[in-house]
């Protein structure tokens, strides 16, 4: 019991009084080391080099073509010599050309490309899938029984925000930190506030979301409410039911974003720091969007690919209050970041939802890494602002 | 008592025991009757002939225009002439001209367009609101403390299930229906057979949905899987994770879907008997889409416009387990349709899904007059077509 | 514009760098001001004098009895005298006896006690059920059309916060704060620290709960887990499944909760402040208990009847992530509380849970007046000490 | 392809077309066999003979108790002599006496009672926790990249009806069927007759459920409403608030359910079905409850005792909207049933449920064997019995 007490009292926690600790901590020391695949067992020693075939048309790919997970994949090059497919996601195709692979979208494919054929995982036709590089070391049996083996709502939260802290304070300096944010996080006047200091802190090199999540934090800018409520008192204002169309139609009369806040003299919120400290933002159409804002990419496709430009390049992704866009970019995310100077390193997925169901659907689609901190995210974006803001003082 | 039990006897159920007796109904009656505003009410006979101003640029409109609700609008064109605008949908503005009014989305405003300005809603700017075309007579005074005043999923559904098989019944002949699908409806055997029997039988004049809608739906019929698992067993195939990104790639090969169905010798499913009966489809893309299919539309602008084409002509719509389209066509949808005989009649909405939020976030993007049911679509689509397929022997 | 930001700075904020302005406010002038009825007008002038009929056995009620809502209830004494019922609560009856009333629960009535008879409200049978005592000004009238009607978890909880942390520090020293916590709370460190904190510093003055709560807290306290997984790190222990049952095994070889405290020297958590600082729990007994502990109610109505002492004195009420309390306690509480100096104040309830349908589902069973915040209730307690710690400095 | 296409066909479906084939199948091929641990393994033929001590005081269990999963058991007597605990449950303790042993709550302990001592569960101590006897032929590796792992509400259902319709008719004749009911189910026109009808035609040889769901089938039989609204069309009943509490006060002043029926002259629902054809149903108290009606067990560990009968009779279990509930009696269920003649079977558990949530707490409690569907209950009963009741004609 005492090793249990002991234990708790290093924990930074949500509860600021504990700050102070965690700032003598070796940040350094956060990231886990990575093992990469010992490429001297037979079965990888004595592996074929992979084999390549065209696609026969733009956009589609060869018969037995190998589709990418998220997980660290090498390709047996020939004569013992391996490489990493970096940059990677799921569920595309690998490029082989000149030594150099390249991880594509199979729509993006041209006729002619050379496709990475096979689809065995332990090195039987060149391809290796790593999955275990950044496991600890091996743990004691489980129990026959247990209670508690499935994460919920009730799942201790206490260290995943502790982690969280931890890795943002890291990658601010030493990472690429994205988020994906659904509007419900501009319908807050405290969670707004809040994202506003991530942001203008340090704490977000690129912020992905939809028309809605830009219309209605302008919407806040200009008029206090988010759909016509006020963001405050939740009070409904009278022809409320306007001032979403009323500022998409303001930004589109003076063409821009940037534009509009400037002229409008908008002070704060979520694209005003943005616009302010230089952070991009991809607004990605959909079905649902009123307007559009000028900035909105209204094809989808191209849209996926302006997320991808940061999809490569990421090392922490927070996505919160929206499955679509969550769904969207877990899935072109790799598990695993080659930085420049060759060592890998685990990219981190946070998902911030209400619901089991949603954390789950990201798992049932392939995310299995994600971290899932069950809770409203406007609570989750006020503990995060007023631990990460202590030191900014 | 007597009475509620004898009440109780007149349901036809979603116990097919009962069903004969709604057979001898005389569907006709089913649809409630409009009442039109009455404009000889002193607010409406003295009210002024509406104004319009021209759209000052492609695309944007001018300030004080007159934004659409999804309740039936009047426009006095001056004299005591006044107009209903047709074929409305809430967040789109009243283009005006030849005394013909036509409800345009603000993007697709021409520079100069005439605009219908105003926001009052009871007569002062030549604008009538009417909420209460479909009105029951009044009901006496609700008490002071009473339980069970919001719909959960503890509300009783036996009811909704009735009403919606009569006006099914109904508007197979003398209507229009929508689908609005979630992919989850392919993902099980029994759901996506009723649905195939839905569509084979006239209950289906047109159906909206994503890319992975139809994409698990062919999967299904190709490989009996969705999203690489058993749509019947639940089991797990094999690398079933390339299932879908396989048949995506035999359809993109072919061309499109109706030659992978011929080709594939495809001969069950949702999208199979649209095909086979000729019923239109419109699969809008999404940032989360694998491929896509050949026949997905990319910008998301051009599916809305599509999908308007059948919100135009929709009298019953069911939205099933997709909180984006559902909210999508949800917000270009009106309350009401008037026919060709100069008659108005409501327009039905049914949202299906597990969770409250999702009936709830429905309501709260103006879609009040939804009628939800809180269940699984699968259990739903089953119940449905056990009842409706009894008429078809 | 100008005024909306205005007023946003106005606000205390789940954020702490406002936290100074908001102690200057005066904290009596929170509560709102009660209107009582105008026993003038001509229904309530001219009201009978309220009857009754003797009860006709033990636990049964004669015919025609009046049921109580949570609602301010007024009898007619006659001659123009009216009294209020004091510490009401909903569905239980009232007992008339030397002109004083008593609100009792039906299981609790004796053969021939005085039982009020009548179920109108306005007067007609001497009996005035008073709704609008506590509304604020009329409002003007709302929209016909108007975006979210309906509280969800995209609902603005800033003010709630704030207001909630006025009350909290107003009933610190002017009225009767009541908890109702189910077991997640003490699953996580940091919720489970911050509740202690509550409680330490005089923000509680009864815990209502059950055998879980005190179980896993004192699990908490002597193992460091919540049934058997590790508070702070999520991870499972060895033979972790027998923790709970081995601290109650202990409880009970002690005798009492106290003695085992003592025993085991524990030194943390919420069972240990409760004892402690005197403040006063229940642990009402479940069917699906372990143990229980000695302390635990087994009977429910003797639970109930423990409870129902603290639904008399509470001012304000705090029920997290349990539906099953917060359902029993809500319904044993009226919506205002007597003082002793004849005012008349509102009964404050707030129910965090993490689901519409919980918050819909305690609407549904008659208490209207609680305020929902929807989010996990470890965030929720952070928040709130974060914020109230604030002044312990 | 073929193969998945043959396969769908065996599928008896929700879909009624297909019930024919089933009644084809030889029902007892069901349930799947046994496999007894095997003793001749060396760590089991070395096993020591199990140790006990005797209890302290009463209801107080040794140091080193052996706590009980719900798993088979079995406990070396020495001599290579192994036995299984029989009708088992978790958390408890197991009494060995005279060489028979008996698996008894902690709290129903006495003093003196020799406790089985030990937590290791492959032999150290005589203990053998027994997990792989139903367990099917060793199944191919998994993919290292799987799709949808997690049971969610998007799970194909299709099967696990199939399968629980053949169970249910197997042990209408070779087994024990127990519902575990919450009150929903009794607020919903078409579920309250299915459920009648699956009782009236002997598909429930047990019904466990709290005053809530008594309580309101009586108020459906008698005012045709579930609190106050009209359980077929949702209207509100005037004074409807009074209808549950009128009900248990004609129950109480005629003294039983039983004499209530026959007075008040009820004619239909669930507790009147189970009246009529002599089904027991326990009813547990809880401090949500009001009245309470005359039968319901007031104090909560007798009400254990009493739902403790049932479980150790059940062969399968179905629980349905109620997290109470099911986790209460999922507590208490083994999840296998040794049979007259020796031979041992899986005793299933089926929980029906809106939320992943419940069905995560559920397997979290430990009861990991129960098959979700996860579903609204309502369309449960109507789909099950749509089904079942093919049979009766």
């Amino acid at each position: 019991m005492s090793d249990s007490i002991a234990r708790q009292k290093t924990s930074q926690s949500r509860i600021l009084i504990h700050i102070t600790f965690h700032q003598e901590r070796n940040c350094m020391s956060i990231l886990p080391p990575y093992t990469p695949p010992d490429f001297s067992r037979p079965e990888l020693s004595n592996a074929p080099a992979v084999k390549v075939e065209p696609a026969p048309r733009d956009g589609v790919v060869p018969n037995n073509y190998h589709g990418t997970s998220n997980h660290p994949e090498y390709l047996h090059l020939g004569g013992g010599k391996w490489i990493l497919a970096t940059e990677s996601r799921m569920d595309s195709v690998l490029i082989l050309l000149n030594n150099t692979v390249d991880v594509v979208e199979a729509r993006r494919v041209k006729k002619g490309d050379p496709v990475v054929i096979g689809r065995t995982e332990n090195g039987e036709e060149g391809i290796y899938v790593h999955t275990t590089g950044f496991d600890p070391p091996a743990e004691a049996a489980a129990d026959k029984f247990a209670f508690r083996t499935r994460g919920t709502r009730e799942t201790p939260f206490s260290r995943s925000y502790d982690d969280l802290y931890q890795v943002l304070r890291h990658d601010r300096n030493n990472g690429y930190i994205v988020w994906v944010l659904g509007p419900a996080v501009a319908f807050d006047k405290d969670s707004r506030d809040a994202m506003q200091g991530l942001i203008e802190n340090g704490y977000c090199n690129a912020l992905l979301a939809g028309n809605a999540l830009a219309t209605h934090d302008l919407e806040a800018a200009y008029f206090g409410t988010g759909l016509g409520q006020d963001i405050y008192t939740q009070s409904l204002r009278p022809l409320g039911h306007y001032n979403h169309l009323d500022i998409i139609n303001e930004v589109r009369r003076y063409g821009s974003i940037a534009k509009a806040i400037e002229e409008l003299d908008l002070k704060n919120g979520i694209i005003y720091a943005c616009e302010k400290k230089k952070v991009p933002y991809v607004l990605a159409g959909s079905i649902r969007d009123d307007g559009p804002l000028p900035e909105v990419i209204g094809n989808v496709y191209d849209a996926q690919d302006a997320m991808r430009i940061h999809a490569r390049k990421a090392t922490i992704v927070i996505a919160m209050a929206t499955q679509l866009h969550s769904i969207a970019f877990g899935n072109m995310l790799a598990s695993y970041q080659a930085q420049e100077d060759g060592t890998v390193r685990p990219v981190y997925l946070y998902i911030v939802d209400m619901s089991e169901f949603s954390a789950d659907k990201l798992a049932n689609r392939g995310s299995a890494q994600a971290v899932a901190i069950l809770t409203n995210a406007q609570d989750f974006l006020v503990n995060l602002w007023n631990n990460l803001k202590m030191e900014e003082k």
